[in-house]
């Protein structure tokens, strides 16, 4: 791999099942000169996420247009400037937004690429594909806004290790909620624990409904879920009076070939309860907001970024398997090159 | 029947299927006597709902007891006050809640029987099972205040042609939606035309869902669900951003043995909509200000009480029986005896 050089990573073909080397092709071109009103950017990070197989498939996804094969991967990234044709860049200023899978990219930073400044924290800037990125603003919006949560509330989370719900678990500890986490495995649920999880609970061993009700004799007020299927309909089945369901991902669809039945969404009828669907794409004039709010409890200690770490850019294929394979917590990110305060 | 009786209608056996004449008992005991705090009550007139089968069956359903063979079944009515040992009412008062199938009642008002009382609009006091009773409540509340409305909204209703779909048609009518009623049959289809309807959809002929698709080129804004399971599934693919989906019930499932399973529910996501449960009994404390509105509406013209009226007590178990064949409009429900404003 040359650092002198723009390297890519495209489409080789459409993707069978889990994603595989032969579906990825690796080129290096040389490094895009810039015209008058762009800005050149050296990828520090990329973010690694389920939704890419999706695209990789050829569809049209969160307003991101639908790849062919030799395209380049989407992805979000995180940058340095490294040369300004632009009045609102200069060099050495860190954003993020639509990078792609590549190490250089030239851009008049145009809306549909969503680039933002990614605010100095004092910690590396892979942040701002955490916790001040499009996963850290989902889990505030997600859970603030549409799960409406109140202080004496009993939150179930699923996938509560992953990106969104890691720190969706340390916002609804944040308010005082009773915090009950959902994730596959021993190791998993012992990082939920540690996270502050009041229970953490295995959905790989035993019967995760009788575990969802056995640990919420007085139902559940809010659900975020993250995964769809068999712990939503769980859950439907230990709805409290006036609860929420707050439907921010479902992991298990993009793999899985038989849509899940749902048949006891009726439960909220009785319960007068609510299901709503969560799109960050509908939040993207609040995110100054959420930005604030979350590095304030970033500041005091009270929320962390939690990041899966792959390095360097040629492990990006076999960092995307491996998400579908459901070993990695909290954000999974490819660090490309170093960035200010990188160890 | 002996008018100086209290004729009851009792359960014999429990259901299997649609309900039939072995299913039911009928006595004649002594009228009762009233003691102190107690009014007595002279049937006027019973309510008949799909819901009657699964009390029935021995559920407890919408915080009624559960019913045991040769119990009086449970059926909401509107009667006069013929006794009073009540300071609260007096003789002639109309009032409406828990009667029972029977011709006379004898209580001491609980807060479980829900009475109110009726007021005079000027029609027949019938009203107070359909506009002014828990089916117009359930169409105000569950439209206005679980559906959001807008005036430029696209609303679909299933179960328009129901007691409580022919009144949320009339309400979305008033508002100044686009209104699109689903019912089945024609002759449903061409009342629901006379009601307002923009569109009437008739679910029996063709494929429904191409149908909803067709009709509903931006979207859906409002889907009011009266039916669940395949005309939900087609709501849910054809959503609009934002969009409302309002659980109020769903017929099908009183009879069906199979629950439907609803695969689609993670359109919610995509679209950012919701889909919210609503139960009239959360909404028992502000009765009066629908009441209030719903009057008005009716003095003016703009919503009219839609009954379909059986004539005689003995006809309530042939009455009930015949809901589930689709062919009533409205409010089912069966004049006891007639009371004021009665031709």
């Amino acid at each position: 791999m040359n650092s002198n050089k723009n390297c890519q990573w495209r489409i080789a073909r459409r993707p069978s099942g889990n994603v595989v080397h032969e579906d990825f092709e690796y080129h290096e071109n040389e490094i895009p000169k810039i015209e008058n009103g762009q800005i050149l950017l050296k990828t520090l990070y990329l973010n690694l996420a389920p939704v890419m197989r999706m695209y990789m498939s050829g569809k049209s996804i969160a307003g991101e247009a639908a790849l062919n094969i030799g395209d380049v991967i989407h992805g979000r990234g995180v940058g340095e400037v490294i040369e300004s044709n632009h009045s609102d860049y200069k060099v050495g200023d860190i954003i993020q937004g639509q990078m792609g899978w590549q190490t250089y990219k030239a851009t008049s930073v145009t809306n549909s690429e969503k680039f933002r400044k990614v605010p100095d924290a004092g910690v590396p800037y892979s942040i701002g594909l955490s916790l001040f990125g499009m996963t850290g603003f989902s889990a505030y919006f997600g859970f603030f806004s549409s799960g409406k949560p109140k202080k004496e509330d009993t939150v179930v989370i699923s996938g509560a290790a992953g990106g969104v719900g890691s720190i969706v678990v340390q916002l609804a500890k944040t308010l005082g909620c009773k915090v009950i986490g959902v994730a596959g495995g021993v190791e998993k649920c012992g990082f939920l624990e540690d996270l502050g999880c009041d229970i953490a609970l295995d959905y790989k061993t035993g019967d995760i409904a009788s575990k969802i009700k056995e640990v919420t004799p007085n139902g559940i007020d809010l659900y975020f879920d993250n995964v769809g299927g068999e712990i939503l309909s769980a859950c439907l089945d230990n709805l409290a009076q006036n609860s929420r369901i707050v439907l921010c991902g479902s992991i298990s669809e993009y793999i899985s070939v038989e849509p899940y039945g749902l048949t006891n969404y009726t439960n909220l009828r009785k319960t007068n309860s609510t299901m709503q669907g969560f799109f960050i794409y509908n939040h993207m004039d609040d995110l100054d907001e959420a930005e604030k709010k979350l590095k304030n409890w970033v500041s005091s200690g009270a929320v962390k970024p939690i990041e899966y770490i792959f390095d360097g850019f040629l492990s990006m294929p076999d960092a995307l398997a491996s998400l579908y394979n459901g070993k990695n917590y909290g954000v999974a990110l490819c660090r490309v090159s170093p960035g200010p305060y990188d160890l």
